[in-house]
């Protein structure tokens, strides 16, 4: 089965596609970086959008998200900006769990699976 | 290739089947929420044979967990629960770290994806 | 679709394949067990190319790959094993995030999944 990577560095891909199947990397935020958890979570999820585009896909089609936040006291304020995004009748499985991040600027961590 | 979707909500699916795959959520306890960590444990696999019966599958059939766990010291009284309910020759890859969860009630959580 | 189960254990399983897919268990150090991060990192790969050896797939074909680092401090030692041992042009999606893990000798844990 074909694999085809895009954004690829030498460390990671962004986003790596497995015949129907599109993996991302963990995304975290880029000019939102070391700013709230609100904007970290739009500029995540407008990566997401854009890579999903690239691998042939879209946000109705993500199969599974795994969310990490740095403190779970932002829980409310990650799902506030998730919720408004996520397209009803298409939400992905899901876990988020607490974790540190690369980096102290980084709040939140979104990887997720998806279908093309 | 196919997305059905099982127990939408708003924020998430509890299981998303992907052509032959079965992408569950990170399962909590339920009725045993705040309970001791034999119970959440017990509890999410119950849960997950409902949920993976919805979805096409069984526990024969799981290929990869991910289990998050408040603390290691619980790790031994998890894994006695976990070690009975697995299916001798089926058992999936696995990965176990130490992360603190949604509320100080869940102890446990426990992310599989399975076979149809 | 065809489930097929390598290294299988009472508790897991160190690899499974299904259909084109390839799930590993999440990978530890075994001789580096408490030796420093760059040991394990080189222990834990040297198990994931040996195991995907075993399930026909090979580290150009990782598609994503979950990395707990028991202390972020250790991030730059990690990568530096894992940016000699990944293959140009076939890298992997990834996240690391902190976690502590099974055991205190343990620094590093890996958990990928690969293509056939």
């Amino acid at each position: 089965m074909s694999i085809q990577r895009h954004e690829v560095g030498p460390r990671m891909s962004k986003a790596v596609v497995h015949g129907d199947t599109v993996y991302l990397a963990g995304i975290v935020a880029e000019s939102a970086k070391g700013k709230s958890v609100t904007d970290q979570t739009r500029d995540i999820l407008g990566q997401i959008d854009a890579l999903l585009a690239k691998a042939g896909s879209d946000k109705t089609r993500i199969l599974t998200a795994n969310i990490y936040i740095t403190e779970m006291a932002n829980f409310a304020e990650m799902n506030a900006v998730w919720d408004t995004w996520v397209v009803p009748g298409h939400t992905p499985a899901r876990a988020t769990v607490e974790a540190k991040l690369a980096a102290p600027d980084y709040k939140v961590e979104i990887m997720v699976v998806a279908g093309k």
